[in-house]
């Protein structure tokens, strides 16, 4: 399974794409932050953002896209920024027929490092160690970026087994 | 000046387009709504939302794209879903090189009544007369994207004033 993680932000928005099953060592085949100028106008970075996400999608050509799920908790400025960059992370990979998945922060930090409440350290420092990385990956957005795909790939065969019950269900129900 | 307002929404997106200058009769070329079903998934409503906008500016070719301007005051995931909304819609426009301004309700508002404080019912009945109209449109969506329109080509003299004012005071700071 070939995820690609994406931390949404216009002034750096992380990406990182994973592959491997549950159960095995991790790879990651990528990593990096698609950057835009903030003085800029909002819709040419929106732009910018599309550009780099679409390298990303030719480059790597994942099979699920991992999207952090945005929260209005913080700063008002700060969380339009990152639902508008996370609509065109999600935008991109829908438009292509890619699945888009979204984890909250606190299923990622739970994910890579067992505990919802872990600070950025401890992340990177996770990262890095599933991924057998020299040092982790700078800045924070690009490490997150891979913990979201890590978690994508470690939560998505109890997501399935969810789906399929759902899906069964809805079945019985219809042939009932 | 062609003006494309849009009322930025994942279920109704407000979209209506107004042809005029200050102080002269407008016209509206076209109104209508974008709609999205709230059971697909978010990406494939923000690709529908694309395609949406896309036909509007194809069939319009305004000259310019005056959106909403979002805050966090109301409903979490309402607001998520607005500025995931304005976020395609300026991700449409700025790709196609069209100047994209923001207007806060309620500078739309004192633009056509008057007042930042008017209901949604005033609004529609100022569209409906400043556009000569035999009806408000339906829903509110499509009425508040023409008054984003009105309040765009009223407004837009003013702002380039000021922009070429600012333009004129960095050009003289440069060459003293």
């Amino acid at each position: 399974m070939r995820v690609l993680g994406v931390d949404p932000g216009l002034t750096r928005c992380g990406v990182g794409v994973v592959e491997g099953v549950p159960g095995r060592p991790l790879t990651m085949l990528g990593v990096g932050v698609v950057r835009t100028p903030p003085d800029d106008e909002l819709g040419d970075r929106l732009v910018a953002v599309e550009r780099g996400i679409e390298r990303w999608l030719d480059e790597h050509r994942p099979e699920f896209v991992a999207v952090e799920r945005v929260f209005s908790q913080h700063n008002v400025r700060t969380v339009m920024g990152t639902a508008q960059a996370s609509a065109v992370a999600m935008l991109c990979a829908a438009r292509r027929g890619i699945p888009v998945a979204l984890h909250t922060p606190s299923e990622v930090k739970a994910a890579v490092t067992g505990t919802g409440r872990a600070d950025k350290a401890q992340v990177g420092a996770m990262v890095t160690r599933l991924l057998r990385l020299d040092a982790p990956p700078k800045p924070a957005d690009a490490a997150d970026a891979l913990a979201l795909a890590i978690c994508h790939i470690w939560r998505a065969p109890a997501k399935n087994r969810l789906q399929q019950a759902v899906a069964l269900h809805t079945t019985k129900g219809r042939t009932a």
